[in-house]
């Protein structure tokens, strides 16, 4: 929707200013969040070789998070302060997806980053360009997916039976943070009215919120089969 | 030393490279057990603000960590089994010294890392150009001694009666730190012919080994000194 995509000078709004704050406080928090279950789920790697991955995966999520804060800070905004709302809907996610073991871990990361930074592309395709690339900056999984592909299907190969336990695994997981990204859209005002509109600002209607989600679903799907599972 | 750094041609000499191995293999296992270390620290962390330097400390051990097993590659090491030999020293002294608290983890984050450090650029004193100057940028804490330093002197602030139980805290950890120290070198060859010489290649004498260990329990207890410790 290039017509209605905001210029720079749109933060002399205050309305859409303070709804990029909460964009890259949200994105910042899910950051830290990730930060820390991969650094969990680097206790669980079977050999020092996944350990490191899982490490480099974890720490390019601080390198991401120091860019955000960066920004934060231009834009006159404490980061704490704008992280701090969307604790609650983060820690949640995490608390009610705790892997059990490795290779649950695994999917996670790719599944639910995979989600959450589809999702905020989306919002970020509405917003000026700098905000737009720092999300899409902020988004770049550094090549990480292969690795996780590689160990998921290397582990259906050698017991196909997982297959079963983690197709449901992935569906939890998308059905987790659907629900809390609805929490997150409906507990902030900025957000909401970047997806929905205001009386200056045109937003989605429901029918494109509708396609929105239609676009999330399928790549989800997209990132089930890639791994070896049925979505 | 100067007159025995050996040049950079001394890695035709299977010894020497293999000592140098272990070095960088011994340092890149301290860094990844590190990076655990002080993530698990971050979920202890009392704000987000103090997550945040967490995760920035554990994620610039990754960064480390990344340049040595570049090197290691470079020599023609696999990495992985370059780390393997010094496992058990390091989680032996991780299992030994589990923080009870976020202060007791700074401490040690700080104490035991500086310590390390101390030990590292002495073995690395004694080689050539190239691994002294990778194994010091290596042990660069980007800041993050003030940081840990400014906590520590705020909670002793808060309530002096802290400071005892810390300074019994900050002697452990050098126990046991020197412990497993001694078990590393008397069990890999490569580095104590780096300390204490060979055939061909002078090394240091007992008393130059002593004075070694007074430089490092100087800097100890300088560095507790820094913390409004007694040590």
């Amino acid at each position: 929707m290039p017509a209605s995509t905001p210029q720079s000078d749109d933060f002399s709004d205050a309305g859409y200013r303070s709804a990029v704050v909460d964009l890259l406080g949200l994105i910042a928090y899910g950051e830290l969040a990730a930060f820390e279950r991969l650094a969990e789920d680097a206790s669980l790697a079977p050999s020092l070789e996944d350990k490191m991955a899982l490490a480099g995966m974890a720490s390019a999520q601080v390198g991401h998070l120091d860019r955000l804060v960066d920004r934060l800070r231009e834009l006159g905004a404490d980061p704490v302060a704008a992280m701090a709302p969307f604790r609650p809907a983060i820690d949640n996610f995490h608390r009610h997806t705790a892997p059990a073991n490795w290779l649950e871990g695994l999917i996670k990361a790719y599944v639910g980053d995979g989600l959450a930074a589809d999702f905020y592309r989306e919002v970020g395709s509405r917003l000026d360009e700098h905000t737009r690339a720092l999300v899409d900056s902020s988004l770049d999984d550094s090549g990480h997916a292969a690795f996780v592909v590689d160990r998921v299907r290397r582990a259906i190969a050698d017991d196909p039976r997982v297959a079963g336990r983690l197709a449901l695994w992935g569906r939890r997981l998308m059905g987790e943070a659907l629900s809390q990204a609805q929490r997150v859209v409906a507990d902030r005002e900025g957000l909401s009215v970047l997806l929905t509109g205001s009386g200056e600002r045109p937003g989605l209607d429901l029918a494109a919120v509708g396609h929105m989600f239609g676009r999330l679903t399928e790549n989800h799907v997209a990132r089930m089969t890639e791994l070896g599972l049925d979505s």
